[in-house]
């Protein structure tokens, strides 16, 4: 068993949800979850205990209800969990909906408490954080991130980092507990974090779950580079309809992306290819399927110059959705393995930014098999 | 150094000689070449001493005078060896060229013996098939092809297969010799073959040089099948303009493609997603650089729909005799480790149809990595 | 009021019934229909009063059955219309249905006569043949159809054929009739076909209604010939699921194809730029959705070279029936004209290969303006 | 005769110096010029006799020296003619150039009174502005436009509009002159200037060359518009490595292109389909060569759902040089047909935003033969 909290019950959160009961109702096949029932904790095991949000529309709310509005074919059973008050810090700023959090009566340190406190009750294990997409600063270390929360810092801190720093409280004092970063706010990349949760019995998997193009390039500039092809320049689009594109026409948070490591293509190629990766704009009706193009142009032998282009429609939910069933259940594996601070292994195949800071990114059909044996699975091709 | 004897002077073969001399004249980068100069053995070792053909328009001639005409850039280090008459048996049947051949002269025995003689002037360590896309038929045991040759049977070999079986001979009494099988007809995955290589101190490698979409594909579906997305779907397209494409349109010949392992779809994915891969068409202005486009549709979490489009410009030629660098260089290796028969960890990269038989595709970001450890090189990302 | 009846109760024919009655019951919006409301003859007027088939599995079944096969949302007031026997003639042929006839029953001429006597019980004024793609050989002059009839030659005839000379009857008799032919199978494009029309009071729309790439090609064509760019080569594929697709595995029909003006490029550049332009394939779990994939290479000013990729989902069925809501009341807009013969205004526009015989392919866009000024509305642009 | 004067020796003012000189030549076929020698104006009629620039390092120096740099088969017969200095006003701003002016050394009212001067020497009839694009305000009347002349103020207007007021003040002079505005500022759509050039004998062409995807975009929203499919969303990236790319990483020019007719969409669907159709991005290793990819949904007969997705690679000088090879004639025999003001049926098919402001764009394939009727040729298919 893997008791889950949500941090954040928007789409990505909404297909989790939906989806999970669905695949543990027998109802749906559990495509698009990369280790399905491979694990000894099986999917089955996965029991959502609560959920956080700050959409005024939502907090209170049966969290059947706001499923529902995602994806009208959401079970019945996630009836009975009521979405609970999180903190918001300016994570929906620009966006049209209106903000609710604890921090609007009482400080930070206190509000931390309050969640501890909540949590205890639930008896979480697992924590799994999809906020908004936020403008944010990473710490760099633990002492900057304990003033913030003591001053009651409110410029300084995003929600992210304040629901790490009590994830963090509430596993040393119940001796365990995950956080799954799976948005691009820095915490599996940030030491101060990673040092945090070394010395309070927590896990971080992160940051920002490997969902849509970018998992997909990285097996691209793989692939290019296992031939030696020299590659001249990459051009890489995306454009959406859901909130989280909504989220990135506003600048300040768009920069945000970009603490994601560029170095994905020196990492790869070995050299920093001239490239234009990026989140371009906000397309309402394209909704949560995407439109993704790709261009890349690279010397083969003889001086020889080629061209791929890439197009495709990807649904970025459920992408990381299915992402997050094995997250919640490799959270109980690292904690029952002691394997506190973070875990690369896991990092690596599944984050677009994988941490801890110092590490690079890998051509993900590589780390897929590192992350199996991890794990304790056989390879699949090794 | 590694004596190179190179049969079929088509497009591969000429890139192939033209880009290794400007390579080893220092005047083109090693792009497109995987193990650039990574290897004991260095590209500059390379010396290609024999060339044979059998349109009677290039036997006799200069081979820098039939490189020229497809690399107008042709360096000059090129000339002084001339092109040797091989054998055809309807390799260039309905193909705008006149065919001469040692057949039209002698038994095929006699042809075996003429050549073999000739390659121990040369001095050849290496032989590199290039031969044009023939309808052929396996042998599968060696007293088959044995009997075939005896009897001269003109109708059951094709020039691909006596060329195998030379080598065989010719290794056998200098003591090693290896046989790059770079066109789709089975020898290392005939049976016959590999026999025959492994009392004969001879290295197959083979079949089908891995270039073009085939490679890419597998490195998709690897990608899919690692995250469990369930493909349901597969169209591929291929048009060119070289002469590969022209014969593909003899429908015999275009079959042969299809003793290539269909299987790498179930390889790859575990279940056999229904799909449509085919060379499609002629279309003459495209040349070398043919036309490339995929579809790919898959089911992802929650049972959405998402859909990949790969198309591309991608230069034929030059991608298989980027590989053909490595291959010459790996059958040295491979015979100085006495690997007779046909040596899976190289072709698992190297080839589309990797023999032996029994043995299958698996993705190719992973067989690289096998390879380099082969091949003594320390694994790039493993 | 226009009263049609469907010669081919298959994928488009009941598209066509159910999107039509769904626009009649005001539940759909007339997307797809080209003149949509603008016409005197309203959509609401149309009104399906007949359909034929061959499969023995819809002959004797309520259209509405018939239809939900293909749309699970077909409306209900499809119901009270049986499906009577056509001809079939080999149309069936290779498909994996069984075939019903009424010449299994009786000669062909007998068979025209019952055709017609039903179809004045009926009182049709128009008559949609979507029939399956048929191998045919076009008859050129009256005389030889008028001898295959009278002789019963069934080898010669195909469904098509028959049907069009039991609707010259059938005009001839009542006084006039439309026959708008949208597969490929040539009557518009037939001197045979399109002088005994004259005659008969008979008004042909054909033929091989212009939906998926071709259309859309030709006014990418036209867009580079009105800026005098040089095309180099253009390669075009198709893949499908459909029954159509399977229908062109069948080398024999593919082939029926080949009558299509394949001087579209010809007529549209004013030279012939090589081309590949080709159904490719059929791949089951594509669906009536079909993918296609478009090269187009060409020379701009000053020798640069520009390439242009096409690719896309498009629902075949639906594009084609929404030309027929359009062609059904055009059809008895050209009766009212006396327009007898057929109508390369209307030609030009819906098919693929407007008739008659000796008039070219023009640009699309152009060809509408002309097809709305022959029904009497205002051009939009012109 | 046509003696032409350029605004700008950039990447477009070579690549049409180039091409024209080798087309006079006889050494290139007039590819990309829209009316090729139909017209009575031919193209070795067209002499450049001045060119201006404000980069310190082209002015002063030989055209065939500029010209060279960017296409290096230039002509030796553009050699003799010596690039003078122009106004910039900011035009270089952000990019890494130094810039010289006349303004430099004199007020703005000088500066006209000083080309007006040059011009009458070079006997120039027609001109053309294919300055970097410009961060600008469009005056809406002559007497803003006069006034800011007048007072010198130089943060008001831009190198276009100074240079288009002087062309007024020439063609007044001598009798007659067309000034051909191929970048986006608003020109021809602003009223002040037509208005003056009515009264000025100034015939204008504008604003902003049709090249690259939007005219091609226009085709096909009008070739769905024709069949009433009702598009959902249009997606289109634009991302290149000249000049001009790199200008418009500049947010404020970035800006000037919005003025340009966003209308396109709504006036060819007749209703504002959600879109988002930019320039993306700047990757200098595309050069001139820009990748574009745009994204169409729409909803086809009975509800279904279909996509279109075109990619390319463009050479984006050649493609306006092309149409200025027209626009330069054009111009002439609009001043003989005294069309003073500005001409909507040139605008229509060679711009992407045709003046005058209060006209619509139409489809390309249409206002070609509306502008051919015009220009007193045979339309080819109307």
């Amino acid at each position: 068993m893997v008791k889950v909290v949500i941090l954040g019950q928007g789409y990505v959160a909404s297909i989790f949800a939906s989806g999970l009961e669905k695949i543990k109702a027998g109802k749906m096949e559990p495509y698009g979850v990369p280790l399905a029932d491979e694990l000894p904790i099986k999917i089955k095991d996965i029991e959502i205990v609560g959920s956080y949000d700050v959409d005024k529309a939502k907090v209170g709310k049966d969290l059947y209800e706001v499923v529902k509005a995602y994806d009208p074919e959401a079970p019945e059973s996630l009836k009975g969990i009521t979405i609970r008050k999180g903190v918001h810090l300016r994570s929906l700023r620009n966006l049209p909906l209106e903000a609710t959090g604890l921090e609007d009566e009482m400080t930070l340190k206190e509000a931390v408490e309050h969640l501890v406190s909540e949590w205890k009750e639930l008896g979480a294990e697992g924590f799994i954080n999809v906020c908004t997409t936020e403008a944010f600063v990473p710490f760099g270390n633990k002492e900057e991130l304990e003033k913030a929360i003591a001053e009651d810092n409110r410029d300084r801190l995003t929600a992210t980092q304040v629901y790490a720093y009590a994830v963090a409280q509430y596993a040393k004092e119940v001796g365990g507990a995950a956080f799954v970063n799976a948005i691009p706010t820095l915490i599996a990349n940030d030491p101060a974090f990673v040092e945090l949760a070394k010395e309070s019995n927590m896990v971080i998997f992160g940051d920002d779950g490997a969902t849509g193009a970018t998992p997909l390039t990285a097996d691209i500039l793989s692939h290019l580079a296992q031939r030696n092809r020299y590659v001249l320049d990459i051009a890489q689009f995306n454009i959406g309809g859901n909130q989280d594109f909504l989220a990135l026409t506003d600048k300040e948070r768009n920069k945000s992306k970009e603490f994601t490591k560029s170095s994905i293509v020196k990492d790869l190629l070995g050299y920093d290819a001239p490239h234009y990766i990026k989140p371009t704009g906000f397309l309402e009706p394209l909704g949560d399927k995407k439109f993704i193009a790709m261009h890349i142009e690279y010397v083969s032998f003889n001086g020889a110059h080629d061209e791929l282009v890439i197009t495709g429609r990807i649904n970025d939910s459920p992408a990381l959705a299915g992402l997050l069933v094995d997250l919640a259940r490799l959270g109980k594996i690292a904690l029952e393995k002691k394997a506190f601070g973070t875990v690369y292994e896991v990092n690596a195949f599944y984050m677009k930014n994988p941490g801890p800071k110092e590490m690079p990114n890998i051509p993900r059909i590589i780390a897929h098999e590192k992350m199996r044996t991890w794990a304790g699975l056989k390879p699949r091709w090794l």
